[in-house]
């Protein structure tokens, strides 16, 4: 075995003879060896699970994915490989030569020289069935096999390359990234309903609470990121936040994820929305360019015409109105409105979509809310007689989304501090 | 007022007219202001806090710095801009020429034109002092202002730094990120003490358990990656983990993060040390590049000699040995242990030490542990009589670091599973 004899070559040395390792170079992802140029019957190795079985008289077809892309890889053997181990959702090895494919559907096609089914899999206990699309409300049942679907596979793929470019936007963008605290004892100003912690009743704590006083998990990491911001000039956390509203609606979530930033020093409202602007589009770029195909599936079933409104706020500046504009906007509106829009009152839902559209789909920052609105210590615009301060929210239209998608953008600026005059 | 400005013009047209953004092209970083090439009497802005006041006859010094590096920039003006509120603490923003400086102590400096205090700061109530260095006991009790001296920035950025190199290191590698819930009903094979959760009693939930069943803080987002693995081949996760362990040592936190992969389709456990070794020495080499300083700062003061131990580290390959050999190496050692090794007892801390510092500072893997001491369903060697497992421990010196560094590093494979048995 490799391993073992690597072993001993480094044991008896104890030095720095370098321990070579095992490469198996020609091992490849789906998604690499879809995306191969000029293929010409180099010996590779693919792993996943079995999408499609369809078994010809001499031929053999099956279609293998590894998560790693939404497309699935052909693989075409000799009829003599079939065996009703290469069933839908078995884990199979398969070894062989990648050529160009002559069909339609693919640029490249594995012709099988080995295949080792790695885990079986008993089509009829299985809960997903070949060739069916299964609700989501099926799927929820099936926690432990749903990510193996299309729809969730994409989610998946789509979140963790949105993760990654969030994280990159801001390293960029000269933020340094602070992890605040999970377990908290403030509750950042009533943000939510929290939840509180404590040891499970297992543990035997000598005072009455295991941090002293009662903890709580964050609702937002805002508190902790403005501390931040007295020493760093521009902090971001993107971190999990949670909320104990006792809500089954697609905007509640117990537990979601948030992305806050703070900006010291701040000279107008203008640099924070250009921080947003630029978060959403390199963002959605991004996700894009690494998850074309994905995209494109969203957009037929999960969320119609997802992809044209991407490409459509891509192309165009996101829109600055004030607050006062966008009543004026809501009361010229031909709309019947549930509320009615007025100045000084928050605005709702049907406001923010009828301004979005009014707008041309583009995403529009409302800024310059009234001052009644908005805590004490945000930074006074000094005007009147709507007397309003430096605030705001940036709207869109809400996504057709899976509830994991937050909407809500928030931002403003606050009196500057001095500097012993941080509380925590 | 640019804002104002740019907002009628939006107003006007509502359509795709862009909104020009107020681009302050002269801001910058100390950071950037630090690295700058070739100046020339550049007219730049910097903002941040003061961290020293020199005055002289006819010039004053000052040293400003806004978290972006270690290095604070030197502001030369004339006297006659001396005043009570240019202090130590106070924030500011200078504008000036960006030159070349004449002293040694540094490359550029900033000729002030024009120095505007924007928080005052109170040097008698402080508790930071001009030049002193406070222990981190002391520090402790300012945990809103800590931040602002140089272990703590220097911390910070180096965490940020590691927490983005960790991000790219798996990206590049083909892994998907998975945000593993905190919110658990499961307690991943009891891994620590846990936290249980539930709604603050301010909320009224119909049923007894807010969740239905009795929630808790995750330990490991462990089992729901390995249930993730069986639909990607590549995962990992990247969050916070929690443990109601009631014992203050530098080893025990409630609250840290954890960086966890697992990959589908293992050949061997080089495949997963190839991994590792990787993230250890990719997310390394980028602190080093981009935090030069600061993990010098680290070096002398909080763990002396840390930089060379990592440049070691860098310069060679990981070491490989089995947990026989481990146990043969102690066995012949001459140190008195705590723990006399013996085969089929877990490795202790003075164990571990002794492997790294005989294996010449270098990481050693120690792999092929007894079956015994792992969970059942390990993947067998099928060895004898000794029975191993594929299970092992990466060993490194224990780092004299902040507690939030973790030092143990476990890994294993596991039996394959058929696709139906997955659990969650």
């Amino acid at each position: 075995m490799f391993g073992a004899r690597c072993l001993l070559r480094a044991l008896r040395s104890c030095s720095s003879v370098p321990c070579p390792r095992h490469k198996p170079s020609t091992k490849l992802s789906v998604r690499d060896a879809l995306g191969a140029q000029n293929v010409n019957g180099e010996r590779v190795k693919v792993q996943g699970w079995i999408r499609s079985v369809r078994s010809q008289k001499e031929v053999l077809f099956l279609h293998v994915n590894d998560g790693s892309s939404l497309e699935s890889l052909q693989v075409v053997a000799d009829s003599s490989f079939d065996s009703r181990e290469l069933a839908f959702g078995s884990s199979v090895e398969v070894q062989g030569q990648l050529v160009k494919s002559p069909s339609k559907g693919q640029n490249v096609e594995l012709k099988a020289e080995k295949i080792e089914v790695v885990g079986n899999c008993d089509v009829k206990a299985f809960p997903l069935k070949y060739k069916e699309r299964h609700p989501l409300e099926y799927l929820r049942q099936y926690p432990h096999l749903r990510c193996r679907t299309n729809v969730l596979g994409s989610i998946l793929r789509v979140r963790s390359e949105a993760t990654a470019a969030v994280h990159s936007f801001f390293k960029d963008s000269g933020f340094v990234h602070i992890h605040t605290p999970v377990i908290t004892s403030n509750d950042c100003e009533g943000a939510g309903e929290l939840f509180q912690v404590e040891p499970s009743s297992k543990i035997k704590v000598p005072d009455e609470n295991f941090f002293s006083v009662p903890a709580f998990l964050t609702v937002s990491g805002q508190l902790h990121l403005e501390v931040m911001s007295g020493a760093f000039t521009q902090v971001f956390t993107f971190g999990p936040t949670f909320r104990a509203e006792n809500s089954q609606t697609r905007r509640h979530l117990a537990e979601f994820y948030m992305v806050e930033a703070e900006i010291s020093f701040l000279e107008s409202l203008q640099d924070l929305m250009q921080v947003m602007e630029g978060l959403f589009k390199t963002a959605t770029r991004a996700v894009l360019a690494s998850c074309q195909e994905d995209v494109e599936l969203c957009h037929k079933f999960i969320a119609p015409g997802q992809k044209d409104r991407l490409e459509h706020m891509l192309k165009h500046n996101f829109l600055v109105i004030s607050y006062t504009e966008a009543v004026e906007i809501l009361k010229q509106a031909s709309e019947n409105f549930t509320f009615t829009p007025e100045w000084g009152a928050d605005l709702h839902t049907e406001h923010e979509k009828y301004l979005v559209k009014h707008c041309g789909d583009i995403p529009v920052f409302v800024i310059n809310y009234p001052l009644s609105l908005k805590p004490f210590y945000m930074r006074d615009n000094e005007d009147g007689p709507r007397h309003t301060v430096w605030a705001g929210v940036l709207v869109d239209r809400p996504l057709p989304a899976p509830p994991s998608v937050c909407s809500l953008y928030r931002f403003s600026s606050v009196l500057p501090l001095p500097s012993t005059a941080v509380a925590f």
